[in-house]
């Protein structure tokens, strides 16, 4: 029986092109949750004959909502290096540019190697209730999700900070397109400083992987431990910056992503 | 007499192509210096009639090496919303694609403001000697550079933390295309953490701007106050993340970018 992710992600490929169909299981307010799509291009590109190695950077912008049915993905290898390869790629859906990125995949060569990094500190997750999300974010109900910091729930907060354990639920092996929708799933940073929802989404999504294919299989189908946080809100716009960490049992932590977006809000009545 | 940097990011447009010429002011170990590409990029769109207010984050993919002389940016508005423009961009030079990248433009709206991060803590500018890179790094010696922590001449460190106060030499007033290069302007992290030189290089290169045409105006000459850090090292890579500040003698410091990268890194002999 395949995983609901697996159907939502799936594509056929023709030539340089991936046929995609968004999944009601993976619905946002409008149109699909952007993490779904972005883990749809991943693997989409992870299917080309071409690729050499694994997704290193990934940039997809949202230029335009996507509606539910059918999209396409047209890709281009533009440069393939010794250890790595350069893509570009637009989402089209009715004769109509609604997506564009860019992406690295590339080796991972033996060097030195080190963490500078700290995960934040969390209680073990048995020790955490799973936070349901409202009914009409229909993709947060794929995700198991336990707040250290920042739930929807907590409401109004000076700190724009949210850590949470997260997996995919039911559970399924850690891969790199549930990485990249992982990265993509924390909810807008203003809502946690209003305590409230308001009109907000992202434009343009960068996240870098570390993860080696041997640190996702070891990684399995345990929680990841994500944090995120804003810098700076003004304008209608704010950064987020996140980092998407995996605790073994024993052992050090992994960073297995780390994670920047430009995110769009709006509120009618400025305050301050 | 106009600055060596404006010399450095003229264009001439055709339509959506620009033309560019590298300079040898910036040249960096390897062709032109990164920042100098980025911020000719920035320039470049700023230029064009279709263009919708201020640049906003901008995704900049080095795919190949860039000889010294002509190349070609071929831009596309792939889309234009309410408050922003979606461009896609790509720099040829004999009929290779050596970059890629994306762009977003758009408005500063009013809106509630706040901002989280806070600035490293600094000396001020006078207080600290400016510091000289080596000859072959020939883009460096436009730049007026006072390391707080983290310099050139640092050594081998546990902290790949540079903080440092930075403005053009000979000054000139902040634009975007000028913040676009400062974002780019931080040595490679991994040379700090061994005290030397090495093959790196930035694979992927994303800018937030927060900076509005009036705080930049306001900023002017004055030094800027920029810091990064590298998360992960492994496997041949490591990102690197980076704020720079405006800190007026009077009230609150602006945080007028975040900047984030995708180094490749090579040492033939794994340590540790």
């Amino acid at each position: 029986m395949s995983h609901v992710f697996d159907e939502a992600i799936s594509v056929r490929r023709t030539d340089d092109v991936f046929h995609a169909t968004t999944h009601p299981a993976y619905s946002n307010m409008v149109g699909p949750f952007g993490g779904i799509t972005a883990a749809t291009v991943v693997h989409a590109l992870q299917q080309h004959p071409d690729t050499l190695g694994e997704p290193l950077a990934v940039t997809i912008n949202y230029t335009a909502p996507i509606a539910d049915g059918d999209w396409d993905l047209f890709t281009s290898a533009v440069r393939t290096n010794r250890t790595n390869q350069h893509w570009v790629f637009r989402i089209e859906q009715h004769g109509d540019i609604v997506s564009t990125g860019t992406a690295v995949f590339g080796l991972h060569r033996p060097t030195w190697s080190n963490t500078e990094a700290q995960p934040p500190t969390a209680p073990p997750v048995e020790e955490i209730e799973p936070l349901e999300f409202p009914e009409f974010i229909a993709w947060a109900r794929n995700y198991d999700k336990r707040f250290v910091t920042g739930g929807l729930d907590a409401g109004a907060s000076d700190d724009s900070t949210s850590t949470l354990w997260i997996r995919d639920a039911p559970e399924r092996p850690l891969d790199y397109p549930a990485l990249m929708s992982i990265t993509d799933s924390f909810y807008p940073r203003v809502f946690l400083r209003h305590g409230t929802y308001m009109p907000a989404g992202t434009i343009s999504l960068t996240t870098y992987f570390h993860a080696t294919p041997g640190e996702l299989s070891e990684h399995g189908t345990a929680h990841l431990l994500a944090t995120a946080s804003a810098a700076r809100f003004a304008g209608g716009h704010y950064d987020q910056h996140g980092r998407v960490w995996s605790v073994p049992g024993e052992g050090e932590p992994v960073l297995l992503a780390s994670t920047h977006q430009l995110v769009y809000f709006k509120n009618p009545q400025p305050q301050e």
